[in-house]
């Protein structure tokens, strides 16, 4: 009986790490660093150890592991390769070759961080009983995910789901991260919040609780639980970047649910309302009662992703 | 052996037939009228009739066929059922059971006509090698198709790829078929670039050879083509709209190729190098130099579509 599966989190600085039954369980989870030195090639390795190690713990048979999932900071294609994990290190590797190679034959799939996460959240989180959804990651940047019929889209160049870098402004002047203008991240990441936050409060004459030298896209939507006049006006901007941005997505892949996780989605339910307004106002009319909900997982959102990933 | 399939496109005054080898080849094609009559209860009837009709004509072994493909004016969802078609005066048809009833149980696979034109461009047209795509479709309306992984994606509501009700200007104020303002449909179909085109008109104060009476997409266009400067400036403010939403779109799923079909592609390759041009600037880097090419089956995509459809 396949009966375990594991998952595995690859981040810059940690390692998360997931026993689960295949039903869904998480049995155990722990963590062991990352060793990026040396071009990272210990990392696997590592992978590998930690796992076998594991089953040897447990008393596992090796017959009962259905396999190890993985994800990766970088662009995984379907294949389980990755093109380069900055992160990591890493130029080009064959994770399924190099890892199953090291694991001695136990089944290997890998996808990209982001990816997994919507798949986690659509095993065991904000998504759960569907197969088709849309998870954006409000976090540093903007992330996302996009499942359809219960399996990632990973796209032509492992792009599937970089929806933070959906260009919802041409006219902007501002340069993002990734080289263009106007990228979603900009507007509705925690830094890009900020950067709104800035440039409103920069011209805004009324009072406000906020002060520009300090703020954060927590401060932010605290004030506006507060009422507070300027934070309301700096998160109608984001609510109709984000909703609008949405909408559109919602018009290529239609899903079942919209699910909103990272950092500065623990701003709750207002955050979500704040999206779902403009959401409704531009979604398709078949689309419009389409629920957008927080993730559940936080930082486990991976690990689950990965073990579904391996689960197939 | 399963060597033969039919493709069947079924439009609002028009059924399209085909029967193809299974490796792609039309061997046949004809037409029937649509019978909207009596809420059209004799369409999928007429369309067994023909079918069989054509096999015993054809000599052809009914165990030979591996499945009736149909397409259909209307949201249709992954298990062959339609919500309504107003083209047809139906409401909810199971076209599952119904036609393969009528069949005599040769297996039947039923999908939105856009959503089977974008197969169908996969399988024979200018998608031909590829397993991910982007379909827009540019006629009265805005169309459009998403492939991935081989399989048309429906959407949860039978709205995937409904990309011509994307939302690509919040602020336009004049109203969309579908309720909503600023779709793509009412800057990029036909009627879409007229419209844009009489705007801009009435405050052009230049030269041109288009006259605001009689103007079409087709008339744009050629104008375009003469070095006309406001058919230039009418012409850059679709292409800006289309590319940048295919741009976004590109982000969800990242696709291998994005095809270009319906009335307006006729203007032909001066119509992309002005999608193109916004395409590049707005996509992520990833995906800019994904390829954007002209479809090449015309009418026939909904029966190539539909034909592969019933393939699997």
């Amino acid at each position: 009986m396949k009966d375990y599966v594991f998952g595995i989190d690859v981040g810059g600085t940690t390692i998360k790490c997931g026993l689960f039954q295949a039903d869904g369980t998480l049995l155990e989870k722990w963590e062991i660093p990352t060793r990026t030195e040396n071009n990272g090639d210990q990392i696997l390795p590592d992978v590998a150890k930690t796992v076998l190690k594991k089953i040897k713990e447990k008393g596992i048979a090796k017959e009962d592991v259905a396999g190890v999932g993985i994800d990766l900071p970088g662009p995984v294609n379907e294949k389980g390769e990755i093109a380069v994990a900055v992160n990591l290190n890493w130029g080009y590797k064959d994770i399924v070759a190099e890892l199953g190679g090291a694991l001695g034959g136990i089944p290997v799939k890998a996808a990209n961080d982001a990816n997994a996460a919507a798949l986690g959240e659509m095993w065991g989180g904000g998504g759960r009983g569907t197969k088709n959804l849309i998870m954006v990651t409000l976090g540093t940047g903007v992330g996302g995910g996009i499942i359809v019929d219960g399996k990632i889209v990973a796209g032509a160049h492992g792009a599937g789901g970089e929806i933070g870098h959906a260009c919802v402004d041409p006219t902007e002047t501002a340069v993002c991260n990734c080289g263009n203008r106007g990228c979603l991240e900009q507007m509705a990441s925690a830094t890009g919040i900020v950067r709104l936050a800035k440039r409103y409060l920069a011209t805004y004459q009324g009072k406000t609780m906020l002060n520009p030298e300090r703020i954060s896209a927590k401060s932010v939507y605290d004030a506006l639980k507060a009422g507070d006049e300027a934070a309301t006006a700096i998160v109608e901007e984001v609510s109709a970047y984000l909703g609008n941005a949405l909408a559109m997505f919602a018009c290529v892949v239609d899903p079942e649910v919209i699910v909103i996780g990272g950092g500065v989605s623990k701003a709750g339910e207002i955050l979500v309302d704040g999206v779902k307004k403009y959401y409704r106002r531009d979604a398709f009319i078949s689309c419009k009662e389409t629920p957008i909900v927080l993730a559940e997982l936080g930082n486990d959102a991976g690990i689950y992703g990965a073990a579904k990933l391996a689960l197939g």
